[in-house]
């Protein structure tokens, strides 16, 4: 137990000392300046209301791991926030971005962070979920800084990501199921993932919350004049991803499915992501249509086929939600856009995959020295018989002996 | 099914075909006007929380059609836009409106679509719900051109009616209520439409999501300046709608009622609309008052009546929430705004509900061709025993024998 | 039921009269300076989804008490912000604030109202909730005169409370729980507080909107340019106390609890509230972490502890949410804030607690009257077999012979 606050003070600490240099530095730009500023921020309070709500709600689709969905949801917002601006904060010196440039860029990270958890949900101690925010941001910022700011010089011209189809849901995606691959265990297998009416109808607002703030999320660091634009095709893609939805899981299940209705209406939103300022509304309309097929396919018919292939679990389906409509994103701008590199684009789009498998494999073995839950998908008030030894061990981050 | 399929692409062909044109004719503006469309903008993220979290959850209080009603909110809300959007660019060359503009004006015609779809909630198939959408946005136009646009040469003067009461929430209650008339089965009749605990706090949840953001929906289109005092109006007309409703609910019921609270609230909104900009507060509360009083006499009185005599069902009660409180703001203009043509405004009024009574009863019509459910209010789910014979029916748009 | 019409009538007649003359003494304002506005009308917006969303569904923890938790909200917002509004519009006169400012002053009105029928939910009549909110606003008018504006001269320098720690925090919860220790019944106290699955996860709904929208409530009235440092600022808080708030309810129970998930989690955001756009990120994070710490350790040893020793009833917790992290927040500007007046800072402190304490001491005295429920917790669905009498006793505000 010291041991756990000794890992909170540090963490404090070490957020305090940096944090509290920045704001000083800060001017207060003309009138118009701070009037888009504001704006700015308040596509920031949409984002959040998509972490919080959005992701959150979207994952209480688990009928008896709610509570601990929001809870992990809660704690892996308020872990890598800080995490992130600190590193900003600390490395961006001398950059001209604003703060509130620099909140955005952390909610995304946030963002790629509970894609990265869905793979993963009601399979972690709470604790470990903050360890793998821990251990995800530094390498989400890695992946950022090489693909976006050409980092390492390993990309020399420009890769296309307005939304972040790549960076943000792609890796995340990808690093989840990598983490997943290192630590699902027989008895997960073997545990059927149930929902209920109610559940369902959670999640089904979680989707919505994030089908209605999506806009702000890819316009989120657009140029005023360009936000309109960005918007409509946005809302056209998720339009077109939400109709492709319901005819496909009709043709392919032969039925509807809240599940396919809850997370594949979104794909479109995924897939948008890339040229979501760039291209023209019957393209972002179609790359909609597009990504709702893939994804509603990948929910039908991949889903339970790669279960039962590789015995490992995707709780959330994020491979068929981020992970290929991120992809297919990423692609669809070489047909997109005019004067587009193509080697930059698929280079960045190589090194993703890679950085964020080879990095979710590593953080994995790490997650798993604390331990497993013996019963998975179950709230943790069902522990209370035996809480005070099961949830200490849940907080001790480096614990090598889980209770 | 191969017909689906010809008739989804039909619809995305003709969509892709001529949206495809449009960014190109944008300029980005000046900053000052770039900050304001930005600013519309964000009020039209609030209206579409309000189409899909409002509309949506408002409907969840039917407790076995949760489900279906949310998805049927997002097909709906994913036809109509796209459509008026399409219809916008093909019409609206040569028009000043910015691209916001347009997704805002969209925005308008999907709510009235959810508003008509209230009174049929459960008793359509899922694919009829896409049918109803694609019958309505061309009429809803009709009627938007000819009451607001001048369209036709019908009306001379100016319609008062900057938030809709008349144009959107009356029109699309009336379309709604004709469409019932045209196809209501004496099963239907007979079934109860059940609630409980937990639908009622869905319910409490669309309905105020929908409250919140009123004042945006309002306040759309309106010049900046003008932004604050229609605002204030339209928040001070709730504030009148929801006091009253509750005294209207224990005097006529002689207890309070869950569905009372969760739709007579809203009425203060809806009847606001005609004059949200021009009314000053005092008189705003008023209105605010009248529409609760009327709104909770015709869910608690007039509702049950109507239905034993017609023997139609309008399951959300649309009629009392967006159909009398609408006429109401409508005629309301006449008293509070000054210079306004009585005539032209009546005209309106009438035009409005001739031509939307005209048109459901033919869109009813039309969706009966593709047959009716078998069970009403009964989710998706309950069907998937015969769900691949079922389901194939429903996405077969004009199959004349449905399964 | 004659007298409770007649005091409707009277409540609109004043609010009628007095309102309809303000509007036009409003001038549009430059361009700049009415974006400006709008851009505080989308923050009055936000706050407007704390107080219904986020107040209204954080209360739906009680059990059976859901419906009627969501009621009264309603209600409390309805008449406070009308209220509240009228008075502004009264004294407010030659007072350079725009529309727009006002009513988001009134929201503040409305929030803290609702922070204090928290302490004595779910056992008061619904007419009851009605009246204390008559009987709040002049009080919270008065405590902000004197504290913030140098009513009567007993403060001669400035209080520092940019997000209402003090006034708004501080100031509901010892008002509410005053009013809960003039009522709490023996029945009361021997009536367990029940809640599930479902109504938690109600619950930590309201607690995320309440979290996401924070910053908007920290930052409506503040200029443009200091909006991003003051969000980055209860962004960081609210991080920092929802991560205390995990260790320190294993901690100190051995377990997690859903009510601490859903309550401390946002004490940060009511501490940072005196400082929120003077602190530096740090200072904020840090002020989250120990406000967090602090509420959780109300919630989790001092709630039974005081329970127990006072036999009275806080069903919210409102003095560990609000309250203690309020003073807090008070109290930490004196640490944060150069140069700021500690003896006016402190007498601001005092006054508003003594304040509040006698004034809710008296309105409890006042709501007595009209007498009690018998039944605590229990929706008003459940009175159904003897509603009309029943609930004709809630609606008739000054009986003295409660049915």
């Amino acid at each position: 137990m010291k041991s756990c606050t000794k890992y909170m003070l540090l963490l404090s600490a070490l957020i305090l000392g940096v944090c509290g240099v920045t704001h000083a530095a800060e001017t207060a730009g003309t009138t118009l300046e701070a009037l888009s500023d504001v704006q700015k921020y308040e596509r920031a309070i949409h984002i959040m209301a998509m972490l919080l709500v959005g992701f959150g709600f979207l994952m209480v689709f688990v009928k008896k791991y709610g509570r601990s969905a929001l809870t992990a949801t809660y704690l892996l917002v308020s872990v890598s926030i800080p995490l992130y601006y600190l590193k900003e904060s600390f490395y961006g010196i001398g950059v001209s971005e604003g703060i509130i440039d620099k909140m955005i860029l952390a909610e995304f990270a946030a963002a790629s962070l509970l894609i990265c958890a869905g793979a993963v949900l009601g399979r972690l101690k709470m604790g470990q979920y903050i360890l793998l925010g821990v251990l995800f941001v530094p390498f989400y910022s890695l992946n950022e800084w090489i693909v976006l700011n050409g980092g390492l010089g390993l990309i020399s011209g420009k890769v296309v990501d307005t939304g972040g189809s790549i960076v943000i849901h792609a890796f995340g995606a990808i690093f989840g199921l990598a983490v997943a691959a290192s630590m699902t265990t027989q008895r997960e297998y073997k545990t059927p993932i149930e929902c209920d009416e109610t559940s369902d109808r959670y999640s089904l607002l979680g989707s919505m919350v994030l089908w209605v703030f999506w806009p702000s999320f890819c316009a989120a660091l657009v140029a005023p004049a360009d936000v309109p634009r960005t918007a409509v095709n946005v809302i056209l893609a998720l339009c077109g991803s939400t109709i492709a939805t319901y005819f496909a899981s009709v043709k392919l299940r032969g039925k509807i499915s809240a599940a396919d209705i809850a997370n594949a209406t979104l794909a479109g939103g995924v897939a948008i992501g890339s040229t979501c300022n760039l291209a023209v509304p019957g393209t972002a309309f179609s790359i909609g249509i597009l990504a709702g097929v893939v994804s509603t396919f990948g929910f039908a018919i991949i889903q339970s086929w790669l279960t039962d292939t590789t015995k490992k679990i995707d709780t959330c389906g994020v491979l068929y939600l981020h992970g290929l409509p991120g992809v297919l994103g990423g692609i669809a701008a070489l047909f997109v856009v005019s004067g587009i590199s193509f080697g930059s684009q698929l280079a960045g789009i190589l090194i993703t995959v890679v950085l964020a498998a080879c990095s979710g494999l590593i953080s994995g073995k790490v997650i798993a020295v604390m331990g497993r839950r013996l019963e998975p998908y179950v709230d943790y008030e069902e522990f209370e018989g035996e809480a005070s030894e099961q949830e200490d061990g849940q907080t001790c981050i480096v614990a090598t002996d889980p209770v």
